[in-house]
């Protein structure tokens, strides 16, 4: 657990970033977690793993590994509040280590009550921000249900590539086992 | 750090498995790891991490920081043994949580003075029947070096199939920024 000094953004966002969401009614605040924010964060995290479509999670993961998967484990986490409220949250950390250390992995999640509002535009727009201030050179994501379509769609239009496919990777609750992707931006333009 | 039983399989190779290596001069033996056999895995770890050509460790990995990685981590590690010495190792571990988690991940390591004997095979082909043991359903290689010829063409022999890859990935210390691949096998069949 890191107790770090809140670097807070006003995400300004704007129709190239995400048309659909009106950022002037509801202004988005992107900032780093602090120690109490997990308590916002749980919810979400816990909505989303049970789900069990999306993320490579258990289904029952409790509060306190997922605390440390998602806050204690990686380098950074950071939330966005509406309203004082939390609605959404991403961690950034190192892929792969030695030779691999210049690709960062992200991780979003968006409380289902928050969705349509472009906070996972916003929330992975900041993110690529905070990977180039990090020192990282590209990003990755090891594995995105091929069924999300919504994802994937999403993170081409933020210019991730698919760049592998993980044969049967992925065990949908509804759907059995499905292919897993690799996506991949390098951040380096 | 786990103390485990040593489960110990004198590993029969054959021309299937490896025309190369002369079994019936050199017996090699396949067990899993005890507590003190980090004392034998650690020089190769050291090698090869230091070379920092084919695996994602910093090459300044502690020796404490190693037997984490290599022993810890893992849901088991074996050794193989030519005469009593280390000369060979691997671990196994479940490479995604919930959703994936039939798919495993193995890491595999071989002294340089006992290369060209089919070391790699015996270990991998090991692995395979481990991954089953353990209930696993295929298994990912998550970065291997697109340089890494001889590795590349091994797994392939072992019926793994590039599956992704991964754009200046793998910053060699010779060659800078190469790709690195996604491997994988459904044992399952």
């Amino acid at each position: 657990m890191r107790l770090l000094p809140s670097t807070a953004h006003k995400f300004s966002g704007g129709p190239i970033i995400n048309p659909r969401c009106d950022y002037r009614s509801e202004p988005v605040l992107i900032r780093e977690t602090t120690l109490s924010d997990f308590d916002g964060i749980w919810p979400i995290f816990h909505e989303i793993a049970l789900a069990g479509d999306s993320y490579a999670y258990s289904r029952d993961t409790s509060r306190e590994e997922a605390e440390r998967l998602w806050i204690g484990v990686p380098r950074r986490t950071f939330v966005a509040e509406i309203g004082g409220r939390i609605v959404g949250t991403y961690y950034i950390k190192t892929n792969q280590d030695g030779p691999g250390n210049h690709v960062c992995n992200c991780g979003y999640m968006v409380s289902s009550s928050a969705r349509g509002k472009g906070i996972a535009t916003a929330l992975c727009f900041h993110s690529q921000k905070t990977a180039a201030e990090l020192g990282y050179k590209a990003m990755q994501f090891n594995f995105v249900a091929s069924t999300n379509d919504g994802a994937v769609r999403l993170w081409q239009k933020m210019g991730f590539d698919v760049v592998g496919r993980l044969p049967r990777a992925f065990n949908h609750p509804v759907k059995g086992y499905v292919d897993a992707l690799v996506m991949y931006k390098w951040l380096d333009t």
